[in-house]
């Protein structure tokens, strides 16, 4: 018996969320590399970079060009994280399919991450707003709420507060929005509950899901939001990436065990795990020194994979 | 808004599953020291053994010590694994709380694992039961299929042939059966699948689930069996111990990552995470050198994790 259930997108972020917290700065034809090798993996959306001053991230430097390329592979959607309005325009400019706006829903991480309050990251959405339509571009606007299942700086984040800032970037302009567990924190039952507020609020503007990995939750996580009928979840490979501001924290859902997990569950027919296990592999050698994480590379697929995948 | 859904138990099984597989002999006082700390953190079911001939596994040659010990601790359920009648002979004998016969729906892996076939070891479960009836014992015989989800030396194992066994173990006089996935090769939907056709045919007779977290996914996968209504887990402290028969495998669910999983969705009110992960901290330093696993200790907990559990 085929399982039936709707495929679920997995949107690679390791090229920005991955590289923005590792010192060494990975070259363009890396990147390049990457990118092209991932797409002919079956993936179909990549954050590719961050338009942030180049003196702030000197790693994700040559987003523009990294995105250039991305734009030529047929069928890939290329988006960008941008912090404010200038960002913004670089993103539309460089014709970028998509660009997040990150918003942490607490207010200290907001203001050590942002230097920008809830509310002005929302003030600034509407300008950003302003400047898409003035443009003419099709770039999606996509906010994402931060911390939103709590933060190592305040703990505790009141979900009321995350679903009044959902609102708040929808009503200022965003298309769509997401909600992330900067810290790790979530477990399968808060994000049930919030997730399940989150879309009786907003429907399917909720996009995606953006769990880390740092207690060993994320794909329980990411179980208990596709349970609700989430469709997309952003990973990197070899689960790089993780939040400054969040001590030990030990990385993102690996893209590798998400497209593991999702192709035997039958809900990712176009990812070749084993070309996405190949390519962390390589990465891991571009990144040699950094702390890698996830689990799929220690073992390798099972015996006979494919047909596992349809078990009854 | 407090989670008011019943509690699950993590049984803790590194004192046998994880020990087997390491060479070096933890003395007894250690594993005395922890089945103390264990129970003292709230744990109340735990393998202490394995009651198999003492120059297979010299590394479980002072089960009968351990498991005279952890008769002592009040309210807790001791249990010891027995691959034969002779070893039944002993659990009865030591006053085990329960037995677990493990039987390999695989064929190819029950000659490699346990030298009988699934239906010698079913044959060997009745002449066990006969042997607990005429002793007058009140030790619990659970059947344990290993291998449900497949195999690595077979690749699929078929889901008919599991609950064939499940339902001819309940039939040769066990009391209660429990599926492993021996070599890590579930994911959140084969669990689904195959739980709930086990539930159907035997009822809460079925009483655990065994997961490896070999590629990942046995926090995931518990998930699935949790949403069923399955309320008893295996786990052992950093994640030690595997199958020899399951290259790259890394281990089973590691208790003090279950223990917060469970505490975070309030269903382990009784367990105290912290002190289990100073005891995972302890047995690191008497396992020095070897392979664990697990991401909590990493991280460490949530701040305000007492809070946090509750959040709505």
């Amino acid at each position: 018996m085929l399982n039936d259930a709707a495929p679920v997108t997995l949107r690679e972020v390791g090229l920005r969320d991955g590289l923005q917290g590792i010192k060494a700065i990975l070259p363009t034809a890396r990147k390049i590399e990457w990118v092209e090798k991932e797409h002919a993996a079956g993936v179909r959306e990549i954050e590719v970079g961050s338009f942030v001053p180049a003196h702030l991230l000197p790693q994700l430097a040559d987003t523009a060009e990294v995105l250039a390329f991305a734009r030529t592979l047929p069928g890939l959607v290329a988006s960008v994280l941008v912090p404010n309005l200038k960002g913004a325009e670089h993103a539309l400019d460089a014709g970028a399919d998509l660009m997040l706006i990150p918003l942490s829903a607490n207010h200290a991480h907001s203001l050590a991450n942002l230097r920008k309050t809830p509310d002005e990251v929302v003030a600034e959405v509407r300008r950003i707003r302003a400047a898409r339509d003035a443009s003419g571009a099709r770039t999606v606007i996509e906010g994402g709420v931060g911390t939103a299942f709590g933060c190592t700086l305040q703990g505790r984040v009141e979900p009321d507060e995350v679903l009044r800032l959902l609102q708040a970037l929808l009503d200022a302009g965003a298309d769509r929005v997401s909600l992330a567990d900067t810290v790790g924190y979530a477990d399968p039952d808060m994000v049930s509950k919030l997730f399940e507020r989150a879309l009786r609020l907003v429907g399917d503007r909720l996009c995606c899901g953006h769990f880390h990995d740092t207690r060993g939750l994320a794909l329980a996580n990411i179980c208990a939001a596709m349970a609700l009928g989430i469709s997309r979840f952003d990973a990197s490979l070899a689960g790089i990436g993780g939040c400054p501001h969040a001590p030990g924290a030990s990385g993102n859902a690996a893209s590798e065990d998400l497209a593991y997990m999702l192709a035997a569950m039958g809900r990712a027919p176009d990812l070749d795990v084993a070309a996405l296990l190949a390519l962390r592999g390589e990465v891991a050698q571009w990144l040699t020194g950094e702390p890698l994480h996830g689990a799929l590379w220690r073992a390798g697929l099972p015996k006979d994979f494919n047909h596992h995948a349809s078990q009854p």
